[in-house]
């Protein structure tokens, strides 16, 4: 088992703070899926916990996005999680309905599976040096974590479709004109902000945070079927061959990399894909 | 019977405006109830209607929230309404359905059972002297007028968490921001504007406006029985010993009259729940 | 059969810039249903399609409204489309499911049947100069072509019933504000913004627009049926002899020619019904 990539500091038994570290660009890799996947278990079973704040501590980055070079057969062949689901959606599923407040305090990039996990999480604050999107269409695929279910009910089906089908980068001042975090936090107060705001959450009885959070999710949280069909579509189209050349293109020119085509990667596939 | 709360000046047969009055900082309570569903019987039952503007003249309270001090034991008594829900929430769900648009003309504070009223209205329109909120959270219930229903489906589901999870008063200006009001309107033009808004539809055809409206309502309403459920959790949280020695707290603060911490409820209850 | 009312400019097998072109004020008539239904079927069957971009080269028009001269019972008499939905309705439930991005770049008004055009496309991007708004109450009747449907789940209930029973002129500020429209453009960039963004799109794969549009559908888009309830709607209020000496008044003060009422349409129509 490799080192732990979600580092977390129980601050007190009704608030824990959990720093997500994983490379110079904080990738997304098989062993994400099954580190959450017990961090959501951690998470579903303390019995006082009342609210989480998800962060990085890394330069530019919150979460890149999944790592393009790791072991697709190992993803594969991972047994199904308890809802039924593939444990990358089934980690996203349990985590939006843990009975807990769930907060990403986004500072730098977080873009494809990493927006995907933010949109999992129940409230985005974001600093504007946040940076967000879902690059996927410029690489040929379908987003495989919810973002068509989840961004389609939270800022309506015109951005929605402006996000997901021009793969752009978003920055934080859009983001927040559009709902995709819920407000700009300056950055040099993004922490105390974030902080007083779960210490807050951290005062409060957990039977009346859980109880309303369960009947928000009743209002607003796709089916597990709507989200299954999005991951089905990401298999069926990252796995082409087709897919491939573009990808090795873009490691050619920094993916992966703390510089390089990282930086403004949805600009980059725009100019990469145009030939110019 | 006492007072009536709701004054009704009935500007024109198309039009009616009404203002909300009981005590200090405008409570509702039982009588609130019983009041507010006549009321509604009235707006369902007047023939030329197609207008009604919420309001009220006292100074820094649209609705303050639900008297603490009130006969719980005579609410949980109610007969049911004509919805067969309790008859808070029938008021809500009529309201929400009358074929006549109404608009809440919003100065001041509106917060708990407030923020649900003017939630059940059809458009909100705030000046920057407003402040919403729904502080349940911090006095360890479940808001029960169905505000998890309703913002979930107006703000979408970060920012509904946001203000129901963490509880703070929302200013008029992040209100408008989030969609929690339809838009801002500055103080000193406030009345003028909503007047003449509604008397722009006092002027249009009841069948226009029935028929728009029903079908926005198929598009936008929650089921009653997601909103029975809401009810259910207040009723089981609010009514917890544990829940008392708190509002006892907040009564000694000045809660319920117009200055002390409900002038700003949203932050007190933060600060003495964190014990500081 | 007329001339044609929608200009197909094919940039390339995979970009349409398609510019609308009827009369002084871009009207929709019987002629604009019909070449409608055929523009969608090429669209349909066009194999390397992944964007279009519909426009308007009129001056102070995108599309202003359905013509009140038209011939009704050549309307009512027309055969059902392909989804079994009238072709009115039909070219608009198509047009949103077209697996391919439709872009709506707008400048000046469209209103009633031009901002339901506009709502049926994906996206849309508004130079300051655009004015939107839903004026059909102020004439009597239910608009026909889905915007209790679309307004609702885009902008959330408060603000489409705002706007939808006020019947105001939304200049492109409060659309953008309300997510009427998905963002501003400033007028000297919009085609210069739009085509750029299409440009992209047009490089990507087809699979994966399709594939993300296809399941962004399932998660906003409203069922058929709620949609004809609309039109049988639109019919029974639009055809009451009460509603023709109203449009008849209108129609003096130069509604449908490029000046007069139809400048601002939606103030006017407040004007005139309020007698002064």
């Amino acid at each position: 088992m490799s080192t732990e990539q979600f580092h977390v500091d129980e601050v007190s038994p009704s608030y824990w703070r959990v720093t997500f570290d994983n490379g110079p660009v904080n990738l997304l890799d098989p062993d994400t899926v099954e580190q959450l996947a017990v961090l959501v278990d951690r998470i579903e079973a303390a019995p006082d916990l009342t609210v989480v704040v998800f962060r990085s501590d890394t330069p530019g980055y919150f979460m890149a996005h999944w790592d393009f070079l790791s072991d697709t057969s190992r993803v594969v062949g991972m047994p199904l999680g308890p809802t039924g689901l593939h444990p990358y959606l089934d980690n996203f599923v349990r985590l939006s309905r843990v009975p807990v407040a769930t907060i990403s305090e986004i500072r730098g990039r977080t873009r494809g599976a990493g927006s995907e996990f933010v949109l999992a999480t129940d409230i985005r604050l974001a600093s504007e040096r946040a940076v967000l999107g879902q690059f996927e269409v410029g690489v040929g695929a379908v987003p495989g974590g919810g973002p068509m279910a989840r961004l389609g009910r939270l800022v309506g089906r015109g951005r929605a479709l402006e996000i997901l089908l021009g793969g752009e980068d978003v920055p934080a001042a859009r983001a927040a004109e559009y709902g995709y975090v819920n407000r700009l936090v300056p950055d040099a107060e993004l922490e105390r902000v974030t902080d007083a705001f779960a210490r807050r959450i951290a005062a409060f009885d957990k039977v009346a945070v859980a109880g309303i959070k369960q009947l928000v999710d009743v209002a607003t949280l796709p089916a597990d079927d709507e989200l299954a069909r999005g991951l089905d579509a990401y298999f069926a189209t990252a796995g082409r061959p087709e897919h491939r050349p573009f990808v090795g293109l873009l490691l050619e020119h920094g993916l992966q990399r703390p510089d390089g085509v990282e930086t403004d990667l949805g600009t980059a596939i725009g100019r990469l894909r145009q030939g110019s």
